[in-house]
């Protein structure tokens, strides 16, 4: 059966014939010599937006976490993240291999930390311990089912890693979904984070790539760590353009994005082989498959219905709403959840 | 106040006048060429009594356990163990930095393992994944008290390891706590693990280092990784003397040492200032004083009376036994715990 | 002065309405699911053309590169390069931090290596020395001034690494050139290297991205290591559409290229402040300013005159043509390289 | 045959009564917690020798150089050092390994750099090129033939690296063979040098051990390091106490060596198989064998008279004199040097 409509990620979306069109008449050069107009208007335009000093573009997120991560650590430091970050647990066993960096994991209430959380498990000087010496956030969490940190939760963790001398690195792979459900304002975040990586490829709708956000210091090095990982890219103006139109045309449109999600939940939390649906804020979520059900089984019986979706454990399955799903598809996807007769295993 | 008993570690224990002895009429050469024959003797008789074909000196346990995990694994490799591992929580971060291998972190009772808790931690084949390779096992567990594993307990981690195609290391830095105190025998150890790490310099009373042991194949991965690591002693033969002596005459005797411990952990369970006391099996008496009272200031006062300890925590005091301490002593420090009458804060 | 020819490197070709065009038009998908059909189609294209089995779509050659070193060794390990390689000078001392893989250094004439330079530098097995497992050759090699290896140079250097059990890498960002320059055909590659890095952003002119060749395992071994390196692209179809439009289009015309590196050289050789001009056999020339002459100010006086080049050193210029570069450009270079008249120093 | 005299490196001495009596003796502690004083005293012993401010105590010198090495750099800086260095050649690959930095090797004559090798070998800062950031040198030179540079040639590159921001480290292996040498004072040394790592195990004939001397706050790293690697001894009293004697008795005699290999050269350079013999400072012979003849017989055949050499490559051969080299040894050796007729082949 093919796919009609497709929960698996918001990775997926294909871009709109506007963009595209905006990418095929962008202006490029060699970014590697820092002459591509298109790749230096995304930096500047998403630095302005967050209140930061300078940009860089990268491939992809993970890239823009791991050189992060780098910049922000030696070998033998130690990095605290929730145990469910992407950075952790997503991205190949990077902090590790990049960064020769230890982790310390914390289990916040769907992955949100907070201040007490974090404050105890900073080592203290002692030669069998790491240096503690990065905190990690995930705005949205992923896997808490994309709920978001509001600003006020995030200032005091800065505060803390202030006083302790920590860096403050935030994986932003869905901050606009964030800032679109909270209200924040973006340009309130340069002020908390030593750097911010902000995905285009996910939410906003374009082809490839991240921007990692940070001090002019900190982008100087990330950019000479990012020819060593391989992510100069030559005219790389092409996908710079599509994260530009993003930025000027996708963002206001994720509401839509949430309120579909909204009402997948709600469609969810009244079937008998769905036991709980985590509380949904953004576009992901995130449910429980009953007693008797197996998630595989739900996951392959929406497929014959052109329902793609995955699973996120035995029991787990996670949808995704983004902007190749429209409201249309969503009645669709509502009608068959609704319909669906899964056979119960003893 | 000069210290008059030390429970701070069973590292602190210094030669008796015999093992001295044992050092000092040492034949060394240089092990570098493989022509120190105290060394290999010491290496040769550890392999044997546990049934493994051959063994590596180095000059800590840090090490032979460093050197075993980058033997068992790749960069980008996973390893899984408990939390409260001294292979992850007190090794300077070597896993990552060493080995650029990630962890999975398990929550063991009192840090045991069992197939349960391993198996649903072992990565799927995925991109985003590390390789899970390898488990970590420590018998005894020092941060759950001492508690030893017996072989019916490590046998199905092993079958599991085996199924799964992952590789099994033994921190063993208490391994002979564990056999007196399990009744297990050293022999039966060999068919279990791929590399087993064995101290001498904690309950064995001998000053300095540990032994690697494995397969032929292994030790010679690990003879060279121990080059690289300038772990390559010349003439070491007068510290591997002390462990040849320390294996024929300080086995037998752990059993003074764990009764000591239980002895230690009746009186804390009678006084006020404590409240709790881990079960004792072997020769870590760890306990929690009761609300209204603080560690460091417990640790003070037992300090005042020439009794050495530290906090492990907050509220958490850890006292270890060894060869250095005598009956008398034990005697003594019972007399002052149980008059030892500090002052709770409100 | 703007610009009007610009010689610094082929890496600043932008695509020509052609293949802007074969981009826009491009069937995409989520690459890291292997749903890009145009970057599976690259993929498939150049491994067919090369004889090998699988091929993987990167950011840059310097990742193609480093993932390849990556994938064919393990820390501590030993690699065999001339010291002039790309691998070695220009990627950010990546060598060593991905892959913590010593050098050993060779001095090939104009960088081309040969079985009797290598062979005496292959390490015996001795815990002293790193592991030589791997040896890369340049094609053409950047820093010899646009040599070719032919294939029957490579043959033995094959059977030499064949015989000693050492991998053997091609970094091919020029190996188009070499194609056209030796007559030699892509297919009979596939039988002597064990990994193939293909540009496609110098002389083919796509605007972004390389291409590993290797066996099924090598690469989805080097699939992960990609992913880890943040390497993996979501709708990345537009940038291989370009690749495929270049192999379709733009390989013949290098012979172009050929000729008016040759006619630089030409002119070159015939004026004051130039002491020698290194034999051209592709796109590549480099040559040497005269005595009382610098390397800087003859790039000034060029760059006011809008031609730009860069120094490769305190007395050496380079300059590259490439498909940006037309007959015109060629002439007008010409006209001015001979009326040139930089002042000498004394 | 028996060894009777051992050329083969002047790692090979074993401790004479009265060292071994000075170990026995020791005054030992836990040095994990800083409390064994014997190594205290060593540490601090050295630390005044050489005007430096603190020292550190490992198991080999290839440890202190990679920890002065991992102090000194980061990931992706880049080492520069002569091409025979033992750092880079016989560390196993460490530099790589442990500090992920890449290379800068240069031709010095004889293994001595000066600053004009040096100056044009730093990188300039550039996104490509790995940052340089430290220079070792190594006195005396092993692969040169026990040359010493004398702190007049020491200077000039002090100034260089000061000037330039580079650290200057020293592989002081056979520092004190130097120093007889040359007659410069180990109180100038300080300095110099960041680090200076001075091995015990060689020329002073204790058995076990180097010490690293720096700052207080490299020495501080250095302490973590260390742990991590493993080179974190218990009581390790007994191996620093044969250091303190040394220092204390066996340092005036090196002379004797340096008369020995004397003789040595001068026999060698009388006989047929023999081509050439490099010039003797310290206690290094190298020497070359005549065309006709292959470095591996003649080793075989002084074997058989119980004289023992290595080869150092096809033609060449290294005898080194110590402290278990009397000169009734020298004697013997040199009549049989002088009374071998080793078959010339054709």
């Amino acid at each position: 059966m093919a796919i009609k409509v497709d929960f698996r990620s918001d990775t997926v979306t294909k871009p709109t014939p506007e963009m595209r069109s905006a990418m095929m008449s962008a202006r490029v050069g060699d970014d590697v010599f820092g002459e591509d107009e298109t790749v230096n208007e995304l930096e500047s335009k998403l630095a302005v937006m967050f209140n930061m000093e300078a940009g860089l573009f990268c491939p992809s997120g993970t890239m823009t976490n791991q050189i992060a991560i780098k910049c922000f650590t030696q070998p033998m430091d130690e990095v605290i993240c929730d145990q469910t970050s992407h950075v952790y647990r997503y991205e190949g066993g990077g902090i590790a291999y990049h960064s020769m960096a230890s982790v310390r994991l914390l289990y916040g209430e769907r992955g949100i930390l907070t201040p007490e959380l974090i404050e105890p498990e900073i080592n203290e000087d002692n030669i069998h311990y790491p240096n503690s010496t990065l905190v990690v956030l995930e705005n949205t969490v992923n896997k808490g089912g994309g709920i978001a940190y509001t600003l006020d939760q995030i200032e005091p963790i800065h505060t803390l890693c202030n006083i302790k001398g920590l860096k403050l690195h935030l994986d932003g792979a869905r901050i606009f979904n964030a800032l679109v459900a909270t209200g924040d304002h973006a340009k309130d975040y340069g002020k908390y984070f030593d750097g911010i990586s902000i995905c285009l490829s996910k939410g906003l709708g374009a082809p490839v790539g991240s921007v990692l956000l940070g001090s002019k210091e900190t982008i100087n090095k990330a950019r000479k760590i990012r020819k060593a990982f391989g992510g100069g890219m030559r005219q790389a103006g092409f996908l710079a353009a599509a994260g530009i139109y993003a930025l000027d045309h996708h963002i206001a449109r994720l509401a839509a994005d949430h309120r579909h999600a909204a009402a997948l939940a709600e469609a969810l939390g009244q079937v008998n082989y769905v036991s709980s649906v985590m509380p949904v804020q953004t576009n992901i979520v995130l449910f429980d498959v009953a007693a008797g059900f197996r998630a595989n089984d739900i996951v392959h019986h929406l497929a014959e219905k052109g329902i793609a979706c995955n699973t996120t454990g035995p029991n787990t399955i996670r949808m995704v709403t983004h902007l190749d799903v429209s409201s249309e598809m969503i009645d669709m996807a509502i009608e068959n959840i609704i319909h669906l007769h899964p056979t119960a295993h003893k």
